[in-house]
This record gives structure tokens, sequence and C-alpha cells, in this order.
């Protein structure tokens, strides 16, 4: 299914150009799918897709010097995913990260779900919010200097 | 939810009517919150929100006839979730499920995942883009006449 | 590594017929099945049962005070599993736990995977050691005294 | 359950020091951890073990011709771990895989999840026994010969 096949009354995908392939990308995680991934239609479970998000965020910010801290952590505020095509075992895939908005509490990353052999073929593309918390309280909280400087700066 | 509709401060609900709490619900699921469920940040990781829709989704599937055969099945289109707070360990929560658009070949599924004991109190909403697809061709076909009737009948 | 070859200071695996269902278990814990348990040969994957037995024994430290602290928390340090008939979905679980063996810094528990309205209906049987450790240090410690209190009380 | 109480038609657990790394693997299987393996104790959860081992044995399979059939399917009927020390994130692993017996309708694999970097820092070793059963009637059958040849063979 595709964004021009979506009724007009439906949810709209956020395909602004941001969330697409035009900037460089800040991050590229390589993922390997495993058996475990697929689900009883034997294909990779919608879940899962987030759990590649996950692993290609965190790869990307355990470079970063203090991104979380106990006075400051990133939570995920919101996820937005749209499935262009069914992901099956085995695969080696890539996951590209670019920061689409820097907030002063909060940043949004747009994902690509691609092939690892061939950046072309989009399995899915989506987004986050993330914000950073105090974790005691709660509380949203300024994002560290060293993720803002990051977020700025491509691969 | 798009980027550009984010205020500075925080992310922001996109509590239109339809999402919301407004009719009654097609079908209420109750989960058990599992350990395993909570990441190393010690509350309920983020993919498993949709591994809770999904549930919630699949046993209202199941009692409809026919939802699924050789011809046709469903398959996620999109996911969009908004976390709202933190899942503990143990939790008795309720997936609430309503059908928000009913297209010819596809369908949106609204959730709001809440507390057994208090569905004021709201963990996460979101919705979800079923499409039904031939199995062997992978092309979309219409909706099963089950479905249809099942989507305008609330619990 | 066989039991045999196992030191005699470290965790040792309670291989005895007290693993099965002679004595009354000193906790049942209910468990739903998810879709998502499934794998791709469409039933429960063998991993989940590990989580299932998780759930179990984490209810029932639960309910026991001082089960862990900063000085002292239990890890695995052996699973064994039978796995006696394919698991499918929906389905209603007991889990069954019983204490087989109580050492000064571990114990066993043996557990049992049954169907909720047939607890004759055995689905897999088997037993984890835990050991208890400073988290600090890693190193073992001895069990709190709740625990070794709760383990020789049957439910 | 024991493997003395096991009846004799039935997988028999291959407690042999075969278990250990004397023989050269049959196959060496690359597994990188998720962030999301971990738990709540920030380490990999003792369930996420057996997945390991699972995608080590799948793309073992992989390889081989007419592993899986209409008329003959791979079940787990047994596993065995012990957790020799906490894996973190990120890590490279090995799950090195190794046949131990070969029985007529069954086999036992034996793993060690060692640093893929250092194959002297063990993590876990274990392993699981495979019984190949008709679908349909889930009787057991006989061992298809692509795979005794295959388990006869270090890679």
């Amino acid at each position: 299914m595709t964004p021009a096949s979506h009724p007009a009354t439906g949810p709209q995908p956020s395909n602004t150009a941001s969330d697409g392939a035009a900037q460089a990308p800040l991050f590229i995680a390589p993922i390997s799918v495993r058996w475990r991934d697929l689900d009883a239609f034997n294909h990779v479970n919608n879940a899962n897709y987030l759990t590649y998000l996950e692993e290609a965020r965190l790869q990307w910010l355990q470079q970063v010097h203090d991104w979380f801290s106990e006075e400051s952590m990133p939570v995920l505020a919101a996820s937005e995913l749209h499935y262009r095509r069914p992901i099956a075992w085995p695969a080696a895939l890539h996951v590209e990260l670019r920061c689409t908005r820097l907030g002063t509490r909060s940043m949004s990353l747009a994902h690509r779900i691609v092939d690892a052999a061939d950046p072309d073929r989009l399995y899915c593309e989506g987004h986050v919010v993330l914000v950073w918390i105090n974790p005691a309280s709660g509380q949203s909280v300024a994002l560290p200097a060293t993720i803002r400087a990051a977020a700025a700066r491509p691969a």
C-alpha cells in the first residue's frame, strides 16, 4: 500500500521531504534479521520494526558522550511507521537515521529500513519523537548539548 | 502527528475525535503485562505496545468468521502510537479497539491502552491501518464481508 | 557440561523425582498465550517457555519481602526444559512452581506448564537454578531469609 | 523429569563430555546482541539465549537441502542451558554448533555462546534435542538423509 492509494479521510503519512532520503543519513546501522523476528504469517512481525529502529537509534546514541545520565534520559513520545513491503528471513538490513526536527526538549528522528545491498529497496519508513526527561521527576528537560551537536552532524 | 505540528515545548497528543474515546469500543482485550515486556529502562518497551495492539486486534478478528483465508489475509500498512505514560510491571491493562475508517480494501483501527481498573488512566493511544491482500499475489483485495459487518457493530 | 562435572560449590541441577507433580505447588501463575508468542511454525516458540517460567517465578518472588536489594539479587545459573506438546494460540495456561532444592546460596525451582482448565494436560516441565549474587561484585551470597522461608511454604 | 526417567524410545539428553569444545564445530553463527535483548536487570535475558541458539541452528539447517518439507519438520524436544557469565550490550557473539548424538529420529546439538573476538570467553553452553516429526500426524519420523550427512561433516 502506498501513500497514493490512501483515501483522503484516512491517516496521512508524514512524507515531508525531511522524512525521506534527500539528506545524508546521520547514521546507518546494519541489522541481521533473526528467524524469531518472523511471526506465524512467516514475515517479520510489525512490532520488530520498532526494535530495529531502536537498535539503530541506540547505536547512534551510544557514540555520543553523555546521552544518558542520572538527570536526563530519552523516552519515546511517539512513533509512526509505514510498512512498504514484507521482510523475510534471512535478510541483511540497513536502518538509516536522519534528524528531521531538533527542539529544545525533544527531537524527531526519521528512519528508513532498506536492504543492506540495495538502499533503494525500501521496507519501511517512519519516524519517532524522543523527549529527554528527568528520570526522577518525569519532567522534560533540555536536550543534552552533545546530542544537539551530534544531530546536526551527518555521519 | 507530524513534526511540523509539534510545539517546541514537547509532544502533543493527536486527539482527533476519531482516535479518541467518544464512541463505544468495538472490543476490549485484557492484557497482563509480563516482566519480560520491560526493557533496561525498567518500563514496558515501546515495541511491546504494538504487540498489545496486535493481541487485541487478533482476539477481535478471531471472533469473526472468515477473517483470514487462503485468498485473503490482513497485513499492517501503517501504525502510529502516542506514548502517554510509562507502563510498569505488574499491570493489568485493557486495549480498547475502535474502527475509525472502513474502506473498500483497508480499514483503520484506533487503539487505547488504559488501566484495567481505570479506563481514564491512558497509557497509549494510536491507530493502525490494515489492508487485506491476496497472500499469493500480494495484491490488495476487498475486505471480507464478515469484517465489514463486524466493524460496524460495537461490542 | 554435565551434572557430574559440576563443581560441588556451584549450583546443582535438581534432577530428582520431585520435579514432578507429587508435592503441592508453591505458586501457580496464570499465563495468557499471546499471538506473538507463536513463531513461523505456528506454535509457541521454544524460548517463550522460559519467559512463561520467568513470569511465574517473578510473580512469586514479588510477593516475598526483600527478595531483591542493592546487595543481593537472583540470577539464573541453569535451565532445563522438556517440551511435551506444542502450545497453540489462544490458550490459557498455568505455570506451577515447586522448590526442589534449597541450598545456601542457590535454589532449584521446578516448573510445569499445564492447561489452565486441565492440570493433567502437560505442555512442558523443567527446572531452573537460581543463585543470589551481589550485583556489584558478581559473587554469590546467601539466600535472603525471606526467600528461604517462602520456599518452604506451599501456596 | 530426569534423564533416568526418560523412556528409552524418547529423545535422550546428550549429557556427555562432547558438549564441550573438543571437536571442531559443525557451524559458527555470528550474533549481534540487540539492546532489546536486555531485560530490566540490564543484561541479556535468559530466554534470548535460546533465540541465539535457534538462530545458529536454523542458519545451519538453511544450508542443508530438504531439512524441512511437508512430510517432515524438526521440533525441539528438550533444551538445557548453563549460564556462565552475563552478556551486556553491545556485544558480538559466536554461537558454535556441534552434533553430539545422531539418532534415528532425533539428534542432539551442543551449543557454546562465546565472544566473537575471543572463543575462550564462554557466556553459555548447553544443548538441545531435535526430533523430526510429520507435521500432520505429530508422529516422529526418520531424520532426513541430508541432515544425517550434514551432521557428520564439520564446517
